[in-house]
């Protein structure tokens, strides 16, 4: 009976947040501009008394029967015992409902163990706080903060944090990532040196807009540390224009455009790949993508005034990041001219995201965002602007970020032969529920993104729980997209009637887009050396309980 | 060992005709207007001094050692026999292998049954025209018109065709279709009234520029008969502009614009699709795409004397065709005024095709071109061009032409839900050799054509000989794509070496367009009940003899 009630709830949760969000309710906090996500006591409050009322109504639903019912199972345990003292290592070692889940909030411990499976979000979006603070995931769903919640966690609490556990670790200043920015813990970490990483993917759709501190991190150097008062971007001129160096002020001055855009890395999905056959490159899973609100110049303003124009022949962008290896090279990109120069593909050179200045992980204080193309041409920290008659000569343009066929290996690939990626194809994933999952017969709810390149629309997705042998349309949700400059993508849920007779469940997502391409069925026959470009249809495999 | 030399005469043709091809070599005649296409003499010649001699080289490599071998075999055989009197009916029954191979020249007939397996050509071009006159046939492949050729023809004759039986079919007033165009005998006809037909495979990839005569043609209505003096085209004229009554001398007045445009019926290759379930659609097979270079008036220069300009909202360009159904229905259709007005997007007025004016059943006097889009959007017979603020109304584009999930069927359907075709998905097809077909083992030459919608160049032809457990990347030919307009196919071949034991080749083709998209592994999971979009793998089944 708990159960079904708490099924009802949840449901109740992505609706409020995902229909129509907005960055109020996402309540994003103003980070420093050094870090990309710095822990800090919850002091967030709705932005306005609109959201604020909202808020109470979402906080309604949540927690109505749910919380009343965890309230009294559990609010004499709580007066019972008296508080002991832990370290940060015994709360760590709790981060599983095998172990015992405890969390912390300020200097308190709570075990929530009991509380996981009465969780209003799910229990898997808790589970990603176990063995930490709670702090860094409140910061990003306001609607904990509330005195119903604190008081419903107070019930849970058994201890407190050792005060004298809290030395910082000595910065090594002779690793060239120990001036790395604290990241938020839900990110799963692909390597940490440089910094890759993805938001784990029941929160990826929790919203339309992706949290900044959540947003997947694809770095490949350590990240610069800029002054955004000394700060310069040099952009070189056309033969009889004039270069620029342009500080953070002059770039203010140019129109401020804003756009939102899904950013896709070239290896998302990638670990699917290398179960067909191992390749190059970092396992990530469907997590490689995310959606924010960026603001800036457009680049076409930008390159008009150093007295660029388009012309007959064709001309590339070049792009330098001001992040480099220990020889001095600098990360770089480019993009066709045609595609800079035109105002309709929105190209920014941008200095705010969702908001706020650019976070350090996503190229503080300036980076390229390119509308509908692969994000390794979104350069971050941007040094240089150039145009020339042949694409970057960067590593990353020439030598990488490129498809092949399957029969092609490391003996003899020959990456002239193939086009640097710039637009991607159609692309969607399954978020919810998760690979292995157990899910309860009746009613089930599949969530996932879908999105294409070239500001192709997404039309359509399909879903299968029989393994593809038939097909139900899934129900579009997310901003509309416009035609031409669907940069964006669409959210997308299903809600499925699963037989009390089924043991398993076998998934399968397929996305359409606007010029019709649809996805491949499997993954061996895009195999390519590097794990790029994989966007074979996606499976997910989950049990059923009656 | 006569085989053997046949094999290495046929791989000489295809590389003559096929590398840089230039209209002079294919010698498209000059047809009337009138007709598409109109049996008449062979009395063509190579158009230059300096296709003359190339063409003289190219017969050596045909008929060197193959013909004199054939001249060998059969010069007594007619010298014995003396001519007898046949009718077209007696011609007509021999038109296969089986039955016997006649053909006629003029009023000539030949039995050619011997000369199949010799043709430099390769057998099944020959049998094309088993059964009937070779005229339209050697007026399309110029290489046959010598003196060799005919000496070597007249060794097969058996006899003469009854002058008496050559009565033209009376025209029945009453039919709608009795005035529609004569078309060329190698068309495969899917539905004769209205007329819609295809090339046979192994012609349509002997020429990057499809030949006129050969070009598929789709038809919903029967043809009219435009009278090119007082042809009018109407252009209704923006809010403050003045609509236009164009002459086909005032549409020669705007700038002339060529372009290399290949089009794709939204339902080639359908009778994949219906092998999975039953569809309504015409059967095309793989030949329902053709390329001609066009020429005319931009469209964004026409509308812009109209006064129309890009605005901020959404708007449409609506075509009217001058055909029409027995209501005074006309066809209809429309695309997005954003490309309309892109005059990079290079769309067209056409009043040409390959250096002729249109052939009546490709639209004579003006067509609308629309490079990189589906060819329903491409309206014949132009009459009426009109800006509106909704797509056009006809069936055609809201009652048809849409995608669907494989779940819609007739009983669910809402054309509503769905966008109407604009730009295809990436494509391609096997055309040689043919499902069924026999070949010898060693080095087998795989043949086809590649392409994608949106002006997105074809990077790569994947092929496979055994069922897509191995890949091999075919040779992709024809002239270079333009980046972001590569509006007309890729031609491809591929020598595979397939060794004595085999028996069988499963050969699988697919392709990858310049935004990474690929095509499907299978046809069911983009099931539609229109039979549209068909673009999965093309999979071709022959049988290998040592």
């Amino acid at each position: 009976m708990l159960l079904r009630l708490r099924r009802t709830v949840v449901v109740g949760l992505p609706q409020a947040i995902r229909v129509k969000p907005t960055p109020s309710r996402l309540c994003i906090p103003a980070y420093s501009t050094n870090d990309s996500f710095k822990p800090q006591h919850p002091s967030l409050t709705f932005s306005d008394e609109k959201s604020r009322t909202r808020g109470w109504r979402v906080m309604g639903t949540l927690l109505g029967l749910g919380a009343v019912l965890a309230y009294h199972d559990h609010r004499c345990r709580a007066a019972q015992e008296s508080p002991r003292i832990y370290t940060k290592e015994d709360v760590r070692a709790h981060n599983s409902p095998e172990t015992g889940v405890w969390v912390t909030l300020g200097s308190e411990v709570f075990d929530v163990t009991k509380f996981v499976e009465l969780h209003p979000g799910g229990p898997s979006k808790l589970i990603l706080a176990a063995g930490g603070p709670l702090e860094p995931f409140w910061a990003l769903y306001a609607v904990h903060n509330q005195p119903h919640v604190r008081e419903l966690l107070a019930e849970y609490k058994i201890g407190e944090l050792n005060p004298e556990d809290d030395a910082s670790p000595t910065l090594e200043a002779s690793d060239p990532y120990a001036d790395d920015p604290v990241r938020h813990p839900a990110l799963k970490i692909n390597s940490q040196h440089p910094f890759n990483a993805e938001p784990p993917p029941e929160l990826l759709t929790e919203s339309y807009i992706t949290p900044n501190p959540l947003f997947f991190t694809r770095n490949h150097l350590p990240v610069p540390n800029l002054d955004p008062e000394t700060y310069r971007l040099h952009v070189v001129g056309a033969p009889g224009g004039q270069s620029l160096s342009l500080s953070l002020d002059d770039l203010s001055t140019f129109p401020k455009h804003e756009v939102t855009v899904t950013l896709q890395c070239a290896g998302n999905r990638r670990s699917e790949m290398s179960e067909v056959k191992g390749v190059k490159g970092l396992e990530w899973r469907t997590g490689a993508i995310s959606t924010a609100r960026w603001a800036g110049a457009r680049l076409c303003d930008v390159l008009a005034r150093a007295g660029h124009r388009l012309g007959e022949t064709e001309a590339h962008v070049c792009f330098e990041g001001l992040d480099s290896d220990p020889t001095g090279t600098a990360y770089g990109a480019s993009i066709p001219l045609a595609r800079a120069m035109d105002p309709e593909a929105e190209v920014l050179l941008a200095y705010e995201m969702n908001g706020q200045p650019l976070p350090r992980d996503h190229g503080f204080p300036v980076r390229v965002v390119v509308p509908g193309v692969v994000g390794a041409r979104h350069v971050k920290w941007l040094g240089r602007v150039s145009v020339e008659s042949e694409e970057s000569h960067s590593h990353w343009q020439r030598r990488d970020y490129k498809g092949f066929s399957p029969s092609v290996d490391w003996d003899t690939v020959d990456f002239d032969l193939a086009p640097s990626i710039q637009e991607l194809p159609i692309q969607s994933a399954v978020t919810e529920p998760c690979e292995g999952a157990t899910v309860a017969a009746g009613e089930v709810t599949i969530k996932g993104y879908a999105w294409s390149g070239g500001g192709r629309a997404v039309i359509r997705v399909d879903v299968s729980i029989d393994g593809g042998r038939t097909w139900l349309e899934a129900e579009l949700e997310g901003e509309e997209q416009r035609p031409r400059k669907a940069w964006a993508w669409r959210l997308w849920q299903l809600k499925a009637q699963v037989p009390a007779e089924l043991r398993e469940l076998n998934i399968i997502c397929k996305a359409v887009d606007d010029s019709y391409n649809v996805q491949p069925d499997t993954v061996a026959p895009i195999w390519n050396l590097r794990g790029v470009l994989s966007n074979a249809w996606h499976r997910v495999h989950v049990h059923v309980v009656p």
